[in-house]
């Protein structure tokens, strides 16, 4: 393995005023052959614009986690962002929270919620029933709020995510997050107690089951949604910002909430939520005069659902994001970044753990011989097989945002 | 990705005699394309000698600290040694003590010293003024060491190192080396005050306040060099020997004195100071059929002046040294190594981040396809992309020098 980039002592001071930075993030665009024609989607694309900048830039590919390891979009993003994953290991209860934009506070423990149906046998019927609106929710949590009193010396927060989630924070002192899901991951069996992992996390395990069983009985009456399961119990402790790694004021331009979440997560601005990818690209450029130096563009390419594992679809937006390639260029970024923060299989919902590919596009780069933005040529590039998480040190070095280590 | 050769346990032992090494250092010989040729000057050198044992040898490229991150010169030889440069971080008030081979005791802190010049307001004039010779350095030194009397329970030392450039050691008992710079890095603004980082810095802090009072009392009626600065403090804890970890018994050919004060840093004897490259491998040959086991040879090829960014030049040292390679050949060494300590970029001073050449050269070695030492060929070697702090285990394995690890 590479050695790790770090920004902490006794590099911390490494790090100073320099180039912008623009970062694309075709989410979830590298993948593996389509069985019919024997090409991914990058292969696929007719890219001219991308194809132009990889003939200048550097390329590789990164290992966002771990050979074998698939990358879930926010571990895959911090990755990207110069943050070891396995380091800056964010749970779903965290996340929930950062969706939302909820103000966690340092020592928080967050839960994620899943509004469920169970029978009248206490069996679960449906974990994640999609009759659940973000409005029914809503409701569902005001309901608990207004009815469920605290028995603890503190306060609790109920707040709708989206659909059939919300989120579950618990503030205040003696509390631990070393608590079991009681979500039991399948239908037909009853919700799991909140158990405690650790001695010291049983008092909360207490409070959480006296607090399940007020919810539950407030719950009762209702069609849909009359269980709470919980999930990803973390500890909210304030990440390191960009700024203070890596001296980057960051912009983060993404429709999903969970990218802007994240972004706002390590201090970084989200501007207006873009509602397509012209938009997206608008964004950028209407920023790129302020004070920022980082700009994130995530372009969803692939995801998670059924839909994403349409090869047409996915050539069709790279081919979409092709074309916005020359009023990017004429902002004169520094360095530009292209990559993805998972590979995706075509035919296949879901992430996969393939390496994906990687450019950096910066004037009088290192350039190689790539001259595609693809699996198999970026293979052949100068970067290398890079760990995802030093792709930041990059990134920063064609920017000449370091300075040297050492005399 | 690749372990680590970690000869502390539970991997200490397994050093052991073998065959000499011999480690050709080309001081910042790799590097990006010229804009006007499209090469780098090791494309452009001649260079049949090294071509001919890059054919039999194993190629690769050294990543010798982190991706992005410029290696300045003792981190990028330390990396080449197999010691983790991020751990054995050399502060330059050790570095300034090395050099001048001023026997640092453990727990010594050392500071290194810029005479400036200050204005009558305070403020500094000139941070490194060009006129102070070394021989002036070494009066203002002995004129403060006579007038400014130590007021702690200890001892201090002063020596000039070169130039306008002095260390201070401080010796003594409750000390502490977690100190800011008083250097502000900058003319036109006053030395900063010595300040402490940590409280247990304070009593060090606060003695160098005073001393420094005196040593600018003293000072006053000087021209140039009327103040002191002070940068990079630190204890000096000796490092482990090449012996201790490699059970190598090494010798260092080289004209700086900062890669002759680390190599004996780390227990290995030094030549005489070799004036020219031809005299360099003179004493290579001279020294070779002595109880060494590990030769480093320094040539010069870039560095960090503005005339170092001269590609012609750069072609011109890497051809010369071309030359002595049949004659180091007779000296039949069981493995050469030749490699770089930093890249440079032409027409830009200063270190580069890129990854840089490698070979290891043996008898019976696994060769690659690679025919050229330059940065593109060696791309391709059959080493990889290797963290530099790991070829030392290369080194090692091809002298046949490595037991097996485990049953």
């Amino acid at each position: 393995m590479i050695a790790q980039l770090k920004l902490s002592p006794p590099c911390r001071n490494l790090a100073r005023a320099g180039g912008r930075i623009i970062h694309l993030v075709l989410d979830g665009a590298g993948g593996l052959h389509d069985a019919a024609t024997g090409k991914t989607a990058l292969e696929l694309a007719h890219t001219p614009h991308l194809d132009r900048v990889t003939r200048s830039a550097a390329c590789g590919q990164l290992e966002l986690l771990s050979p074998g390891i698939k990358p879930g979009s926010v571990p895959g993003h911090l990755a990207l962002f110069g943050y070891d994953p396995l380091k800056f290991h964010l749970e779903r209860g965290v996340l929930a929270a950062m969706e939302i934009n909820f103000d966690l506070r340092d020592g928080d423990i967050a839960a994620r919620v899943n509004f469920a149906t169970i029978k009248a046998n206490g069996h679960i019927s449906d974990r994640q029933p999609e009759g659940i609106s973000t409005a029914l929710a809503r409701r569902l949590c005001k309901k608990i709020r207004t009815a469920v009193e605290r028995d603890f010396d503190g306060e609790y927060f109920l707040e709708p995510v989206g659909e059939h989630r919300a989120v579950l924070v618990l503030r205040g002192s003696n509390l631990a997050a070393d608590i079991h899901d009681t979500d039991p991951q399948s239908n037909g069996v009853p919700p799991r107690e909140p158990e405690a992992r650790s001695v010291a996390a049983r008092g909360t395990a207490q409070l959480l089951r006296s607090f399940l069983a007020g919810v539950h009985a407030v719950l009762d009456d209702e069609d849909q949604g009359n269980a709470m399961l919980l999930r990803g119990f973390q500890r909210y402790t304030p990440l390191p910002t960009l700024y203070q790694r890596f001296r980057l004021q960051g912009i983060c331009i993404a429709q999903s909430p969970l990218y802007r979440g994240l972004s706002r997560l390590l201090g970084m601005d989200v501007t207006a939520v873009p509602d397509h990818l012209d938009s997206a690209f608008d964004l950028l450029a209407r920023h790129y005069k302020e004070a920022h130096n980082f700009y994130l563009l995530h372009a969803r390419v692939a995801g998670d659902e059924d839909a994403d594992t349409d090869l047409a679809r996915k050539v069709a937006v790279i081919e979409a994001v092709d074309r916005h390639i020359p009023a990017l260029l004429e902002l004169h970024p520094e360095v530009l970044v292209v990559s993805t923060d998972h590979s995706t299989r075509v035919g296949i919902a879901g992430h996969s753990w393939h390496p994906v590919p990687v450019l950096i596009y910066a004037p009088g780069t290192h350039a190689d011989a790539v001259e595609h933005f693809n699996e198999a040529a970026c293979r052949r590039g100068g970067l290398g097989l890079l760990p995802g998480k030093l792709l930041m040190g990059l990134a920063l070095a064609h920017a000449t945002r370091l300075s040297q280590f050492g005399a």
